[in-house]
């Protein structure tokens, strides 16, 4: 993590992070021996510099975090700086090249591009059959769809809950693809965390702290995606309360960013996906859906983010979306998925990766015939 | 709320609901057909319409959520508009005047003020108890004080948890100051929740449904903190689960918008305050503290927001705030406080309000006295 | 242009617009009558409606500007709605498909792709006639350079002026690319608006409306950049200022949105690509480097741009960026600007479109071959 | 200026700045020579430094401006970082306490408070002479009124041009208050500059800076509003711009900050007042009706800008905002104004000012019935 781009605390790890204090312009002898003592009483081990006419204190280890604007209300002192520090856990996951995240056929990373796609939420079982057959049929490998949502109103829809993860559990199944669904509370970690293949932090819970620790421990692949307006440390940092508790499996889910502006929902932050392939391992997808809010918008985002490098795309597909409780003007029709579905196989090919491929035709079709069968009965 | 505001669904009660179903310019009778097809499918009541040379539907009345995004997709449709609709519950506590929300003397709304002090978090029970003195003796009615805190970083310190709320009711118990402090867990307010007086929702977990139904259920005066990129319905909505899950007594606390600016850490929006009072009828609160991240601009801000109309203050005093773990930038020194809250006094009298004063100096000179020696013990 | 979307005023044209005002739920006949008289006052032709239970009057023709909120201040109106409008310019461009915009050799839209690179600002001429090469040898049509600067500090160089222009021409022509630059100052377009090809209007300049207007009657060529904090509308009204002014040939220029983070200088707005696609018929180009703000990130952004749809780039590149004045961060090396152009074919051909080429290798060759002597003359 | 806040350049004063140029942890010896030879060429006095266990280059003088970035593109750094430098002439202000502006009777900082009231645009004659005789018996002490307007469609009113600045100098004489008006263009400077009291600098066009060269030779007092999305190192540069243009009389304005909400038009910054106090000595005001767009919440926010510590306000009054044809919504009705001005008179006090009052009422009636007459002649 860049020091000093998180405010208010400087996490120290001996010998790898310098940390510079700057004394006021005009401080004299008692003034610099005050802040020396406050150092010295922190445990940290500091040096003395002069840079051009100013005098500094250089921290360069210690055992204990350093609140750093603590420090900056000691008289005497101007800023405080830092220079640079032992690396995040999220940063570490650069030092072996790029992490690939894994789902059944769904393969996210280290030259593998996947696509996950499904309905916003899960409703009827007939329309689930319907669009999980046919986004496997133009090639995702991952469905999604949410069971356990989280509504702005209280009024609005909430989600079919236990009930519909069965039925997701169910065509899932059927159809042969893996799937991620949102969990919201920590509570559903233990009561139904073990029957997903993979779980989805949804944005406004990016920061609850609390889920994100129970998530950690499950296991499991993790989609985290980053709230509409938070910056990329504090979503680094929510990935970092995955990795500090255990997760192994973490994509980072771009959405988009809320602006002044109308024209789209959010705006979807391409920039930030080389970015984040220059300072850390894991894999980055990209929610076209989200960001633009209007499903005419979404095909030429979701090339854009397959051009920018994105690892994967997840994609809200919807048969009949004049039918659905739930974001129904953001619902892609599985036509335009089809043809967006060609795109991206060429775009994976273009910027050097391969897109993943679900189970060969023929035995999706056998699947998904003997699903019907099966869910008719 | 405003029909509209919220992209996404509308919700529709019977006969208080006007909206207009706009069809396309070229639409003919067939398209028309079939808008009304769909519509009579949904269980509304419609009437056709002619609004200069454009056809449309006006839906008057209906048993279920209207899913106007939805709507919008049937072929022949152009715009979904709602011209009003039946008021949300947080809406409706406008009905009755303004509702005054109390914690021992300290009364929120209707004509009176009350400012909240403390430090960010419960650390040692030597500082906090001298921060709660201070606080009392300078005329703050209630205490604050985080011990379950949302960290941005799992590595900066997470508050001293249920140890800590253990020295927080004792410190609130010796000095006579009733305290609100944050949950962040819907566990928590199983395990602890019977020990607040008044809880928290923190900015972060403002859009934490769960946390708020549990919280809702409780029963005990709640402080809705505003998430720092909230919109106002938004916040709104938040505070529509709480009473919606039984809360009676919501107290609203806007703490600053995030915007690009660097010069204080969140934009504090004081026009929300009397836009507020014109919308609901709960009372509106600011926390200058979090707002500004820097307490040389606390004092200015804390008038300010008293002469918007604000009907209390929460704000972050510290005596020691070089030694302290969280946010020690913004912490304002006591004596600071003190001249702060007597312009408080004189803004409350200005704006038509009564500042609310804590028990009398000596009782709370004795109260402060004999719990030291309790404390002590 | 979506009416309301503008606050303030509903430009009315006759027969083509309907508005509603719609009237206080207890607005009785003296009210009614009171809004009738003003709208009649207005010289506005208005119907008498119900809509549910709710009385409205549609306004459906007049010959002047409807003020919507002066009409809003009418005691008994509740709110003023737009069903439609008559179509700005700007959007009647849609109106025959896409229009194209030639500078040279580089067309823009309707099929056509083309890329401007070069230097941020015009400095010496060796690097400036260097740059030129190496770009038209990768395959840009034209070039780009800044004389006229916009700069945030009086204390930063402001560019070179009309020297500078005299070498950005001079180089122009001899590698034989047509160029833009950017004007700033109503009284450049007199004084040298002639001896350019294109005319820029910066990001801080898009609501410099005297300028606008100075620059729309030179008849040439202009590339309209979004200011980094300016509505999609108020863009396009920048660019109605254009056309209204009689200028024919205009280009928007997507140059990235101001966003509270710092990953990137603004985060570049991708979705507005598509969405312009269907709303106007105006080539629509993007600048990744003044989006990036850093070289690289510049390669991911502008391939993200092509595959959304753009007709066009913007690319800064130098050949010695730790030599250069102005933007120094985001120059892409030229090596790395001959691997964009290898993309960008692919990309323009994948999205069904074509990569605009400078004359023949050959032809340039010897045409720089000839300018170099002719310069070092 | 702090150092480092605004991207791309550093101007060095010799003496007076340290920049801390950090090499890469493995930056060898190579490179240290290289980087060496860059800053030499530079003409830039350097120290080697170890700080802890990294090499690093203290610049300590010079005799140019250093292009950070530039620098930062050298082989082998890291990073470039200041620690403070020479301060901007915007800064200085500062170093003789507070500056006083005035523009006769109305007075902005150093202990006294100005009111400046009336329309958005002139247009009547007979609407301008009754609000300024309102606004002028209410305490004003200089009149507002728009003659050439920034819109943003070219569609809207732009304003009267010079004939309406004939009426605003007309009534401004008669009535006995001096007036600010916006100039949009700097050909208007040198047409109309001299017969202005005050020249405002609109949001939309801080940024313009032949404009703002242009009007600070003037020589004339200038508020200089904020641009609606520009931080505040960007105002204070464009501050900068008239200061270094020889302008003496600057009073910064600020009218609220865009972001994503709805219910006011834009925010309302008020931790910019003491934040600016604490860093230039230069007055700042405050502008409630823009940052509002709505009347109703002018009064409370004009109340908390004072309590703030805003030397002054500017405020749009209108007495029929229905007849209006610009921002009607924003403009405060007499009545409303009259019991603000009590209320500012109060909060002068209690933040120890002193609100400025027009010439005596007698003598203040006595001008306003002899201009009637000369109006009406």
């Amino acid at each position: 993590m860049v020091l000093g781009s998180i405010p208010g605390e400087i996490p120290l790890f001996t010998g790898a992070c310098v940390v510079i204090i700057l004394l006021h312009p005009d401080a004299g002898l008692p003034q610099r021996s005050s802040v020396q003592a406050a150092l010295t009483d922190l445990d940290l081990q500091v040096e003395e510099t002069r840079l051009g006419d100013r005098l500094a204190f250089v921290v360069t280890g210690g055992d204990r975090t350093l609140p750093a604007d603590a420090l900056a209300r000691i008289p005497g002192v101007e800023r405080v700086l830092s220079l640079g520090s032992t690396k995040s856990l999220v940063e570490r996951t650069a030092d072996h090249g790029e992490r690939q995240v894994s789902l059944g056929h769904a393969s996210f990373g280290a030259g593998r591009v996947a696509v996950v796609a499904g309905p916003c939420t899960v409703e009827g079982v007939d329309d689930l059959l319907a669009v999980a057959q046919r986004v496997k049929a133009a090639g995702a490998t991952a469905l999604r769809g949410g069971v356990f949502k989280t509504r702005t109103s209280p009024h609005a829809f909430q989600g079919g809950g236990e009930q519909a993860l069965d039925r997701l559990v169910e065509v899932s199944r059927a159809v042969g693809l893996p799937f991620f669904t949102e969990l919201t509370d920590p509570r559903q970690v233990s009561s139904v965390g073990e029957r997903l293949d993979g779980v989805q932090i949804g944005a406004r819970s990016m920061q609850n702290f609390p889920l994100l620790t129970e998530v950690a421990a499950l296991g499991k692949p993790v989609l985290l995606k980053r709230h509409m307006a938070a910056t990329v440390d504090e979503w680094l940092l929510a990935a970092e309360y995955l990795l500090n508790g255990g997760a192994d499996d973490v994509v980072l889910c771009e959405r988009g960013v809320r602006t002044p502006d109308r024209h789209v929902r959010s705006m979807l932050d391409l920039g930030v996906v080389p970015y984040l392939k220059r300072r850390i391992g894991l894999p980055v997808v990209v929610d076209p859906s989200h960001a633009a809010g209007d499903w005419r918008l979404v095909p030429a985002l979701a090339r854009a983010a397959l051009a920018a490098g994105a690892d994967g795309l997840l994609v809200e597909v919807h048969g009949r979306p004049e039918a659905t409780r739930c974001d129904a003007w953001q619902a892609l029709p599985p036509d335009d998925f089809d043809a967006l579905m060609r795109d991206a196989d060429a775009l994976a090919r273009l910027t050097g990766r391969t897109l993943c491929r679900p189970t060969s035709a023929s035995a999706a079709a056998k699947a998904s015939s003997s699903s019907n069968e099966a869910l008719s009965a």
